[in-house]
């Protein structure tokens, strides 16, 4: 079997054998499938498809291209979610400590920021001397001691992924559901998990800016989740509009912790009711509840008795952090060595659209993430949005709040961030339903 | 602009601006563009097509990342003609000469053969001591001397052809209509021509076996010489058996001096009439003679009067070969030291089909072409075919003779052409168009 063999055959449009998908990975971590060659068959996969038996397949080959983890010392069921990104989204860190204070376990492996989407670790690394850098032994001790932890993907979980994930960027070949599938599928997979919860999220934050798209995405998702043997389920959500108020790496964890505390600002709501429902779904799924009901109930619980606070405060300190932002969020935000700009709406009106992307690029662009891999984060930067959709504005009034450094840097992106809203006219806008939808098979 | 942007917009079918493809031929060539890339755009390509408007941006680029040759200084109109390629397909050897001695100067850059097809350099090779690696100069005193010059594709000629052709025999992207056009074209404008006769080559033994692709390539091939104001002409010729009756180095070069010497094989005539017709083209398109008529007549007479054998013997002379081939081409031939194998048809009947690809790698298969690039070729391999398409035949009678080193290659080789020809009952076979149709725009 040659390269151009499998290409030329995916290239007609032919479903790939079991035996071309696992000689493409392995190939491309040996390198007898080029880089080249990798870049060809990824661009026909975006072109051609794959059917449901390939992309188990591929997802299978990527997984075990390295470890796979095994936590089975462990005699907790384990579960994690994940979500497919957003502006905002930052509902990892209160759903990990959650479930895992109703008796899940959550070896949970995240990811970075890049564009307008900000990544778990990077906002986990806010938290002043916070690591996300464990060896594997320390995942396992704090996973054991805290019920969650938090880390990267490692060089020997999924190799082929991280190559294939870095030619797919260089060669647009990222928007495909077979390739974000096996990509996602195999990371997670790799943490031996017994239910996953995905967070599908759709509108003009999301990836998936289309519905149908998302909705697509999901059961293909739900579908290899399943038949790898891993009870999953997708919620699709609402993006069209910031998640909660905070965007920006500081200012989430430390709404976040306000969740965590029982004392959140009623901005935040949709945060806290949508990582309710996804760690009930792991919590259900998992078995560690009979109903759904139940384990909405346990998780409400959990929340308001402080223990998934505690859990996440013995997490933070396994991990190095400084576990003193648990009982005082405001050492989390640097407030005074900021700008605090207000983004003031420039007519009365209704909210009738926010590019939500645009916000999470106008924060990138100030150095509050990431434009490009190798940027440094300003953890301070960041913006917490009032007005949401269909909100009623005067004109001058707040749409949020920019925090910045300095003048140049807020009048550019409080700029961006003024356009990133319409304010009509309309007085009726239809009232955002955060869940959409819920797949489970 | 980033290559992952012009990636992304011909992934999603656009057509491609000009500013966009040549960023992608000058990033080829300078390394901005990185093989991965290339190759995912390539694919692209494949995938969602090319304008004819792309196509000219894509040959025009192509054509200028390299020299364009100036032979102005050669009061003769310039014309090539350019094979898609197949089986027993010599007609280069008559026509450059041909043509020459029609007063059409004719600065022919050939390639190499690979497998099932032979390539005019390698065959040229087959006279003792023909050099084709000459310089620009040596190649333009040669021109002037003989009326036509034979030499390979030098680095100094359409480069980014040269990188890309590489990247796409290793990606499976050869076999789309505008990357073919653009890598033919570029290379052929660079010889700066007047006028190009093309011949398209369709069935068993052709890169394009179906009829309407080849029809396709003609008139895509066609369409952008002219728009690039070279006039072009394209013949769809039948391809379904070999060309002619031998196949193999040194015997193709052996059947082409017959034919200037007007002493060849009836089994000789479809090579003999394609050439004449080729040429006639050339003469015609390239303004020598006003009428097809006429440069028909004009071409017959060069023949018929042994000025072509002269050009071709002052060529091989000026080109380090021995010209005594001209005079005895049994010179060409070491037919003592071969074996010499009856390829028997197993049944009586009649020929209805020949897998002339299967010719082609058969003789290759046992040193007689190339399967890789960097295979040495033993001009002296090779095979004569009797039988043609619709021949009545006998149980035990020659489909051929295959000339080969020893028993191994004569057993081997022997039974992979004999099962190429299918020797059925049907007693009307139709009989061979060799020119389907000419393509004039």
């Amino acid at each position: 079997m040659r390269p151009q063999d499998v290409i030329r055959r995916k290239r007609e449009g032919d479903a790939l054998s079991a035996e071309e998908i696992e000689f493409f990975v392995q190939g491309v971590t040996s390198g007898e499938f080029t880089d080249y060659q990798a870049a060809a068959l990824l661009m026909a996969i975006y072109c051609r498809g794959m059917d449901e038996t390939e992309q188990r397949t591929l997802t299978e080959a990527m997984l075990h291209s390295g470890d796979v983890l095994d936590f089975s010392d462990i005699p907790l069921p384990k579960a994690d979610k994940h979500s497919t990104g957003g502006v905002g989204d930052k509902t990892s860190l209160v759903i990990a400590p959650l479930a895992a204070s109703c008796g899940v376990a959550v070896p949970m492996i995240s990811g970075r920021g890049l564009g307008h989407t900000g990544g778990t670790l990077d906002k986990l690394e806010a938290i002043e001397g916070y690591r996300v850098k464990l060896t594997l032994a320390e995942f396992r001790r704090v996973l054991k001691l805290c019920g969650f932890a938090m880390m990267g993907q490692t060089a020997e979980i999924a190799p082929a992924d991280r190559k294939l994930y870095a030619l797919r960027d260089a060669t647009a070949t990222i928007e495909t559901i077979p390739l974000i599938v096996a990509s996602i599928m195999s990371k997670k997979l790799a943490a031996g998990l017994n239910a996953l919860a995905l967070d599908v999220k759709t509108g003009t934050g999301a990836f998936m800016r289309e519905e149908s798209r998302a909705r697509e995405l999901a059961h293909a998702l739900v579908a290899i989740g399943n038949s790898c043997g891993v009870r999953t389920e997708a919620l699709l959500t609402d993006m069209n509009q910031p998640l909660g108020r905070a965007v920006g790496h500081a200012l989430e964890v430390h709404e976040c912790v306000e969740i965590l505390r029982g004392e959140s600002h009623a901005g935040a709501a949709p945060v806290l009711n949508l990582s309710v429902e996804l760690t009930a779904r792991m919590v259900a799924l998992a078995g560690v509840e009979p109903t759904l009901e139940a384990a909405r109930e346990r998780v409400t619980r959990a929340l308001g008795s402080g223990a998934a606070l505690e859990c996440f405060r013995r997490n933070v300190e396994a991990q190095g952090g400084d576990p003193r932002v648990c009982d005082d969020p405001a050492r989390l935000l640097q407030t005074s060595t900021l700008r605090a700009v207000k983004v003031e709406s420039p007519r009365a009106g209704f909210v009738t659209q926010v590019e939500a992307a645009e916000i999470g690029y106008a924060v990138s662009g100030i150095g509050g993430g990431r434009t490009r891999l190798e940027d440094e984060i300003d953890f301070q930067i960041g913006f917490v949005a009032d007005a949401k959709l269909g909100d009623e504005l005067r004109a001058g009034d707040a749409l949020g709040t920019l925090y910045c450094r300095d003048d140049t840097q807020g009048r550019q992106a409080g700029e961006r961030i003024r356009a990133a809203y319409t304010v009509g006219d309309e007085a009726h806008v239809a009232p955002v339903k955060l869940i959409k939808e819920v797949i489970t098979a």
